[in-house]
């Protein structure tokens, strides 16, 4: 519990980035390589994203189930681009026990195939569309770099999966469950993020489309932060799901999947975190408030944790045989949106001293305002959060008109760099080989009027390129 | 959909009790042997369950972590009892993606050696402790026989892991947590259960005791529905754990574990359903109401969904295309605890009539009484649950009191019996040879006076025997 320093964030991002992650008591390392145990304040947050999600997909209509976790060879086999996509990175069971198995199986990666058979059983008729399932789960990739959140072989996420009677109603789907994700991230987690469309080359193995939330971190690289894959009939087809249409005739149906991992905290922390500690926007943080007592204040105290119990804000007491210093420390390092010195001297005269986490500005008031005070710093901190994020992002946004720009962009700045498009997976596999940019999104709200930026060939669309996590 | 006839629970329990599961679709099977498909009845259920009980754990300052999935062979070898009990029912990830592991590891069939591992990281001061963690995760164990929540490949569980300064507090924690799981299971699942300690011959590997919850299904035949565990020094011993206690010396702390499992679902249907399906406890219920409209009762039907909101009453209309005589049947199948047929008949003479599921009682009442009609039906449903369950469990307690009567009850009756017992271990195995009955739990709080029911020596405690789940 020791707080030892944190890395400069400006001096080395990486080793800032797992200090915070460790010093915050977020994660540990254990023998398991590649997977990390995520500790208390780690799995709170989590849970808090759980909670509002699973809220929003419910209101839409979806429903939780909970498929095996394992995967027999020959089903993950059944669709090709998907296995080819997934068969190199999967964990293998080969014995229960002492037996060898008949047939191997892999721990999911992804539960595509393991719905998709399901589905077959259950869906007869268009009485049984839309089919709007959504399962919480772990999945296994076999990661060979990892760091904690962002690339781990245990990911622990939400998988959505559904089957609809029309080409409409799935793409709509997509796109609504692609909004989900934008509108949680920018309101709860004070991060600003751009959704498209992934090229072909980026898309999910067996995807039509593949949309994503793109999130600029703090040192300028992209956070692939969730994806919604419109999979048209593709799936489907390979698994023979048919139904009876309201016409009377045999249907295959539409699909799409979509998914969001714990990698959104690695997110949080490179989006808003200091050389201090984790900063949590508070409307995601599990308790907004740190109360930290100096002297003798146990009956205001008690107060305060009954008026901030009838507000509905959460809150911890640093009660541990420290000295007030130790413990703004530690608040600051846990990131708690607010913290509250209850000082014995100050409430003499009434007064009471806050601070808030992410600009740690320490303001005195009257003890009979703090409530309010508390509800308004909130609400200011989460705005002034997402504003801050939007405009770094905002400035880290570069537009390259040639690829000469592109290139010399590329070897001075972090950041995206929009360009003019062909559509050619060539010129896109140029642009890696050259700077090891690979493309975000196709950029679908903007005119196109220009050339390509790599073979000067008419645009078709502009793309963000950027380096990524 | 479609509704099948339930096998007569009477003929053949064990067939009835599948035919819920698959009927209700609270499950499926896939071609993953041995696992579950858990379908969106069955899944909200547990959901009920997890949030109850998880409210419960944090109320009794318990906090949620997530380890990793795998064990490393070497990590799970660590504590030798825990191995040789576990290991023969593991499933090894031998491969990661074409790469053989240089060492396999096994998927946690439980994951005591994991905490012990990050409790040795992290505690080094009697400051430190109590240390109060929870983690709900899969665990997978390598049955050869398995029945849709009863006994399963992979099972969805919460295990709560404790340290503790001393062996009072770890004895304490033990049971209080054995005594959330009986108060939750009873008033919650409406399920009388015995608690009490496990001979040796049952404890958990490597615990120094093991407490159980038993209940008893419809069939007389115990079901083990949660467990808490405690292990001394034992692991932490194995482990090197130490602390600095207040006497800043080192010490050894006191740890316990606890679970409970989607077998519980299993325990609510072997308790209470009946030949028309599922019966649900309504405090357990995802939703409380089924809404059957029958003609043209919008108005009434949009005011009725508007009152059950504002009591927090779930519900759920079935507007499907379907006749009524199919929907009622149907409500059944499903457990909904009250079904309201709202006819556009009845409405004319401000009548609606109301059916519970436990009894399938019919009552026509005057509309505007509905609310508090259905809120007094669900507290009485609730208590006749219980009493029910607890009235049919004692008629099946028997007692013994030499070897001739306990085998004559044996063969004769299902259900548990109550017996004198020496402690020897023999006697326990001569019984599980004889009768294939195994010891349920020592019996606390009834004086012992009498003789062992097996060897006729002198007895030191009661026991209850039964076949089992």
């Amino acid at each position: 519990m020791e707080v030892k320093e944190i890395t400069n964030r400006d001096d080395d991002f990486a080793k800032w980035y797992t200090d915070v992650c460790m010093k915050a008591d977020l994660v540990d390392y254990s023998s398991v390589k590649g997977s990390m145990i995520i500790r208390p304040l780690g799995y709170a947050i989590w849970e808090e994203m759980v909670h509002i999600l699973d809220q929003k997909f419910k209101e839409t209509g979806h429903e939780n189930v909970q498929m095996p976790m394992f995967i027999p060879e020959s089903l993950l086999n059944q669709e090709k681009e998907h296995v080819e996509g997934f068969a190199p990175e999967v964990a293998w069971v080969t014995y229960g026990g002492k037996e060898k198995l008949e047939e191997r199986m892999c721990v999911r990666p992804t539960s595509e195939v393991l719905f998709c058979e399901h589905f077959k059983k259950i869906i007869h008729s268009y009485r049984d569309l839309p089919l709007l399932y959504n399962q919480w789960c772990t999945i296994v990739r076999w990661e060979k770099t990892t760091r904690p959140f962002l690339r781990s072989r245990e990911i622990l996420w939400q998988e959505g999966h559904t089957m609809h009677a029309t080409e409409a109603e799935a793409r709509q789907e997509t796109l609504q469950m692609l909004e989900i994700y934008k509108n949680f991230q920018e309101e709860y987690l004070a991060m600003p993020v751009i959704t498209g469309k992934k090229t072909n080359k980026e898309k999910f193995a067996g995807a039509e489309e593949t949309y994503t939330i793109e999130a600029m971190m703090y040192d300028g690289y992209a956070l692939q932060n969730g994806t919604s894959h419109y999979f048209g009939q593709h799936f489907a087809k390979a698994f023979g799901i048919e139904f009876v249409n309201k016409d009377n005739e045999l249907a295959t149906p539409y699909q799409t999947s979509w998914g969001v991992t714990t990698r959104m905290i690695g997110g949080l922390i490179m989006t808003h975190s200091d050389n201090n500690g984790l900063v949590l926007p508070p409307k995601i943080a599990p308790w907004k408030v740190i109360i930290i007592p100096i002297g003798d204040v146990d009956e205001t105290l008690k107060a305060l944790e009954n008026q901030l119990k009838e507000n509905n804000i959460t809150y911890k007491v640093d009660n541990a045989n420290k000295t007030p210093g130790f413990k703004f420390a530690e608040a600051e390092v846990k990131g708690y949106p607010i913290r509250v010195e209850l000082g014995a001297r100050d409430l003499k005269e009434n007064k009471v001293t806050l601070v808030r986490r992410d600009t740690l500005t320490k303001m005195t008031i009257d003890f009979k305002n703090i409530i309010p005070t508390i509800q308004n710093l909130m609400v200011e901190m989460q705005n002034d959060m997402y504003n801050r994020a939007l405009e770094r992002r905002n400035s880290m946004i570069y537009e390259a008109h040639d690829y000469a720009e592109f290139c010399n962009i590329a070897q001075t700045k972090s950041g995206f760099i929009k360009v003019n498009w062909c559509g050619d997976e060539a010129c896109e596999n140029k642009i890696k080989a050259d700077t090891t940019l690979k493309s975000r999104c196709l950029i679908a709200d903007e005119e196109v009027d220009g050339n390509c930026v790599v073979c000067g060939q008419k645009a078709l669309t502009k793309v963000y390129f950027g380096r990524q996590y």
